[in-house]
Order: C-alpha cells, then structure tokens, then sequence
C-alpha cells in the first residue's frame, strides 16, 4: 500500500464527516467551506453548555475566556507566530479595515492597491479618499498571470507619499499566488517605512504559512473558507512592528484596559486591542474543532501537496474541453481553477441544476471552481465531464 | 381566574422552554439573555439547513438573504420603525462605534457623554480625540437618580461645538430611564443641527418602543441582553435624517453597491450601507425565532408592566434588608435594581455558589440583580432571602 493510496483511503472516512460533500459536488471552498460534524458538534455544544452554566456568570465568563484564547491559540499554531500577535474579528474585511484605517491618513497621503483586490477592500480605499483626502490607485498584476514580474508591476507604482500596500496573497478571481515573501522584501528595500496588508481570504487553509519569516505587517483572514470554520469568525495578524504603528478605529471593552472604577485607561498590549465587544462566542469553539479535524487528516504541507495535485488535474481536463479557456497557461499553484466560456452565468446555473457547485466572478468575467484536499479524483471527472456534456449541446 | 393569574400559569409553561433558567436563578439579563429551545433549535436548524444546501451556492446565497432581511424586518417590527433603517452589527459597541465614528470630526469638535456611559462608548470618545482632536466631557446624570433634572444636566452641558450626545436610555450602572423623548426635543430647541446617538443595550427589550415618535438620530442595540437571542447579533437604527449626516466608516462588499464587474459605486439606500461583511449567520434565524417566542408570551407592553411588578417587588425586599442601600428610593422604572452593601465581590460570589447570578458593576460600585418577564416572585423570594442570610452572617 503506498503512502498516496493510505491518504486516500483516510480522506474518505475523513469527507464523511462533512455533510454539505453528501449531496452534491462542491468546488466553493473558497467561497466558504463546508464544516465537519465535529465542527458542528462543537458549535451545538457550546451553546448548550453556556446554557448550563450562563449565560452571564462568573463560571461562564471563564469559560468563554479560555474558548476565545484556546481559539487564538489555534489560530496562531497554523500561522506560525504567537498569540499575542492575533486580533479576533467576524471577518476578513474587518481585518482589512482594521490596518486601512489604523493609519492616521494625512491629505495626499497614498494607498496602492493590486487590480485585483476585492471589492470589500477598493470600497475601503475610496472611503479613506473621501473622509482623509488621499489618493489611491492600483497597479497592473492581472496581466502578470502568465507572464511578467508582478514584484516589478508593484516597485513601479510605489509613490513617495504611498504609506501602504494593500494586496492578496492568493488573487481571488484568477488564483494566481503572489511570491509574497520577495514583494514584501522588494518593496522595504525601495521604501522601508511602508506597511503592507495582505488579503489572506484565499491563502489561509490552503498555503502552509509561517508569517514571521514573510516579515508582513497585517495579514488578514477568514476561518470559514479553506479552514472549513462557521461563518463569522476571522482574524487579523499584525506584527509587532505594526503594532507599533497602527491605532485602534471602532473600539469596545474588549480592546481597553480599565481601572478599578471601570474606566478606559489604555490599549490592551496585543491583538486584543483591535477587538470590540461581544460575539458569538460559540463560533470560537466551532473553528477551534475544525482546524483540530482537518489536522487529523494531515499537515498543512500535506493539505496543499494534495491541492496542488488536484488543482492540476482539474486545469488539464478543463484545457482538453472545446470552447473553455483556463485563464493559466501553467499548472495551477493553488486550488482555484478559474476559466471563460460564452455564457459563464448559465453554465454556473447548469451546474448547480446537477449538483455542481461552481462561482461566477466578475473581474476578470469567468467562472472559478476550487479544489481543496477534501475533493475527489472522481469529483473533479465528473465535473469535466458534465461542462464537457454542456459545451457540447451549445 | 384573574388576568394575572392566566400569565402566571402561561409563564411557568414558557420559562420551561429557557434550559439555563432550569438549574440556576438568573438575574443577569442585563449582562446577557438566555436563550429559549425554539430560539436554539432555530440556530442548530440554520446550520444543518446551510450544510445542506449550500454552504455557499445559489440556492444558499438566496436562503441567506431572506434570513438577514427576516431579522431586519423583525427588529424593525419590534422599534416600530421601517427595516430600511435598520442596521445589522455584531454587538452594541459596534453600532455605537458606527455612529461615533460617522461624523466628519474635525478638531475642536465636541462630543457629550453622561458620567454613566459604558466603557465602550468612553473608549470610542477617547480614540476620536487622540485621531481627530476633538473634546469630550460629561454630563452629570448619576446624581439626578432619586433628585434633579437629567435634561436640566445635558442641556448645561452643551457647548457651541458640540456635534453629538452620546447617552443611554436605560442607565446600564443604575436603572435609571432617562425621559428620552423630551431630553431630545430640548436638545433639538437649544441646538438643532445636534446628532443624538443612544445607547440602548438596556432598553431594547425592557421599553415598549417607537423610536419615529422619539425622534432619535441613531439608536444602538443588541439581541443578545433582553431580547434572549443569541450573542454577536445586534443593530443600529439610524434615521433618514441621520443617514444623510453620516459616513460609513468600516466598509465592505454588504454595504456599498456594484458595478457589473464588481466594482463599488456607492453605498446601499439604506442602513445596510454601515454593514460589512459576512456574519454568522445562523444568528439571525436564532434571533427571529427568539423574538417570536417572546411575543408569543405577551405584548412589548405587557412584559415592561411584568418587569416593573417584578423590580418594584425586589426593590422592596432588598429595602427591607439590614446592610442593603437600594441606589433608588423609588421603585425602578426598568428591570435593573442596583444596590450597595459591604464587600460587593464577595457577595456576588456568594450568591453564585448557591446559583443565584447577579453582577458587580464598578461605578458606581455596586450589585446589579435584573429581573425579566420570565422571572418568578418565588426566585425574587429566594435571592432577597439568601442575600439576607449572608447579610446576616457578617
């Protein structure tokens, strides 16, 4: 028995825990990710436990402590640095609100962004335009796909007035993983002073990571895509640097010291002093079950060999279909797969009709299927062979 | 039978269905609110339900929808207010911080607080001064508790530059209801242009309410206090008159409109334009299914007159006790019935190892004991019963 063959058997004891990988072919994980049955066990749990023992006594207040902390505990173990360096939030825009508005933003100031940032993170930028007055622009990294230096396509368009960059590390419409570590380095060699925030939605639960050694100063992340957490749990790592440098925007109890009268006298020393006030305490627990359960089943260097292994199986049966066009020309480096065909909203629509669930994406106009190391060798040819039926009778 | 007698009966049948109020008598409803079995088996539905047809399909995205607007609408039932006013955040803070931080503040500015706002609130005023220069204060509320104008104590307090009051309808420290309609038509009379935002983690839930008639700017709430739904769910109305003044702060792909290729245009028509994100969203089923539970009890109106029974009943006892000072001399027109005695930590304690649960608050210092609809003349007995024994022992 080969070592492949022992993983493929564990994997599908392991995907019978999912439920949402019963009843269909699922390509969305990067739009959210199913959760296990250990995950929702856990969640349920939870909520009957502080039941029990709550909801608000001094018991339960512990409790939801040590969840909240076991959490970042977590959180922080996958990511390679220390807790203290982990803000909690409900999502990755949250994050990324954090560092955009953390700067104090001066009139004429800069912020650049890639052109292929999400939409959550430009309506941040043009509402730091117009409440501060800086400017904002993006610099050319689509066209770097498949050929060209997106580090150059950055160095070009840093200004002296540019204070951030703010770029994914995995672009989320095309898939194209960015050389993070070189950028980042590129970039504080032509500019030291500037912070970088990286949009992580795409990149966490798929890439192994170690942030320290990236040297990034905000990373921004959701647990409920490829770490196969509840929705409405995320969090932010910001570097001690960082720390430094950025202030707190909306604040709450939870980010403050306070004296024995109550009062706010000062910023909590670590990450906590991003957060607000009361949340959903149980999703804490949730994603703290699932990241436990995806490690059962292997190593985030395991997890992403077997993404990679997919992804490129399901690249090289998309680029044999008449009429599809995989916007790579070169073996995917993550799990998106994202390609152009006539009537992309239709052919998404047809496949949800069959089962198949794949995502239209605006910009570039093209449909994106994901591949995470949860996904069936089986799946992936019934999902080709199914476009391939609906390319065929058009 | 009497009318009271029907409710009682109705109550004990209704209380069965709150598993924490089984094993413990709760006064903490102030703090957070237990949740009712169809309000828990609405959340444990809302994630076998998402699993299955999603997590993140079409048919999931459209599910989702109507559950987000199912809530708003609900909330909005509850404030006798339109559901385009209303916006969903995780907590209190959140909306008060969407509120704060709304304003174009420049420096000089002036923000009023009253001397008994949450720590939340002052940690928000303490950050827009150090980023905007703006001055903040208080006014003295606490001392008219038993004595005084309230309104006479804001109204001396503002200044030319003041912008915004920032105050609680209910006192969360020590009961008291503000008269907020008239507070604010005297604000309006001596400085019109002034935004009012108000705190109302203790009155949503506990007041009848019709937040048009109050002609309030901004009105921040949670589901997790009073109303008994589930924590990280809460709201912000804003009225159209408010809308206009404000600025979204924390943006993302929920509150801004798109173009066909994704990219923000502007911000949603209504209270959605202060919204993120994706939220956990198996709340807002919990939510809804909380508020229906509650009405299925009784009216707005009749819960507020059982809570007053209720406090003016705990009130009383606890005046009756040796070594008990009730912060009130009158009975409590809210479901909070703060009171002082030697060593408030160990009471409290005291109180939770016999499964009786109320709260230190620190300023004033002091006991808080709340008591909902859902609380029994027989737990008041008890708790004022075991508070006497302790207080007899020291």
């Amino acid at each position: 028995m080969t070592h492949s063959s022992v993983k493929t058997q564990t994997l599908e004891e392991h995907r019978q825990q999912f439920p949402a990988l019963q009843n269909k072919l699922y390509f969305n994980y990067g739009g959210q990710g199913p959760l296990s049955q250990p995950a929702l066990d856990a969640i349920q749990s939870a909520y009957i436990e502080v039941q029990e023992i709550g909801p608000f006594t001094g018991a339960s207040n512990k409790w939801i402590t040590q969840q909240v902390e076991g959490a970042r505990d977590a959180i922080a173990t996958e990511l390679n640095v220390a807790s203290s360096t982990i803000t909690l939030t409900d999502s990755v825009s949250t994050g990324c609100n954090i560092a955009l508005w953390g700067i104090n933003w001066k009139a004429g100031d800069h912020l650049l962004l890639s052109d292929c940032e999400h939409p959550s993170v430009i309506a941040t930028a043009q509402q730091l335009q117009r409440r501060f007055g800086i400017e904002f622009s993006t610099c050319p990294i689509l066209e770097t796909l498949n050929a060209g230096d997106p580090i150059a396509a950055v160095l070009e368009h840093l200004r002296p007035q540019t204070k951030m960059l703010a770029i994914s590390h995995i672009l989320w419409n095309t898939g194209q993983v960015l050389p993070l570590q070189s950028l980042i380095q590129a970039c504080r060699q032509q500019k030291p002073e500037i912070l970088i925030l990286v949009d992580a939605a795409q990149s966490v639960g798929v890439l192994p990571l170690s942030l320290a050694e990236l040297d990034v100063d905000c990373y921004a992340f959701t647990g409920h895509k490829w770490w196969c957490g509840p929705d409405g749990l995320g969090g932010l790592y910001v570097s001690p640097n960082a720390l430094e440098k950025l202030e707190p925007t909306y604040m709450g109890w939870r980010g403050v010291t306070v004296s024995s009268s109550g009062y706010p006298t000062g910023w909590q020393p670590d990450g906590r002093r991003f957060e607000i006030a009361t949340s959903a305490y149980p999703l804490f627990v949730g994603l703290t079950a699932a990241l436990k359960h995806q490690q059962q089943w292997g190593t985030a260097q395991d997890r992403y060999q077997r993404i990679l292994q997919l992804s490129q199986k399901l690249w090289q049966q998309m680029r044999q279909i008449p009429g599809i066009h995989c916007l790579r020309s070169a073996p995917p480096e993550s799990g998106l797969v994202s390609f152009q065909c006539a009537e992309h909203r239709k052919l998404v629509q047809d496949l949800e009709h069959h089962q198949m669930m794949v995502r239209l994406i605006a910009d570039p106009q093209c449909v994106r299927a994901c591949v995470h190391y949860l996904t069936l060798d089986s799946e992936i040819d019934q999902l080709t062979a199914q476009i391939s039926q609906i390319m065929s009778t058009r």
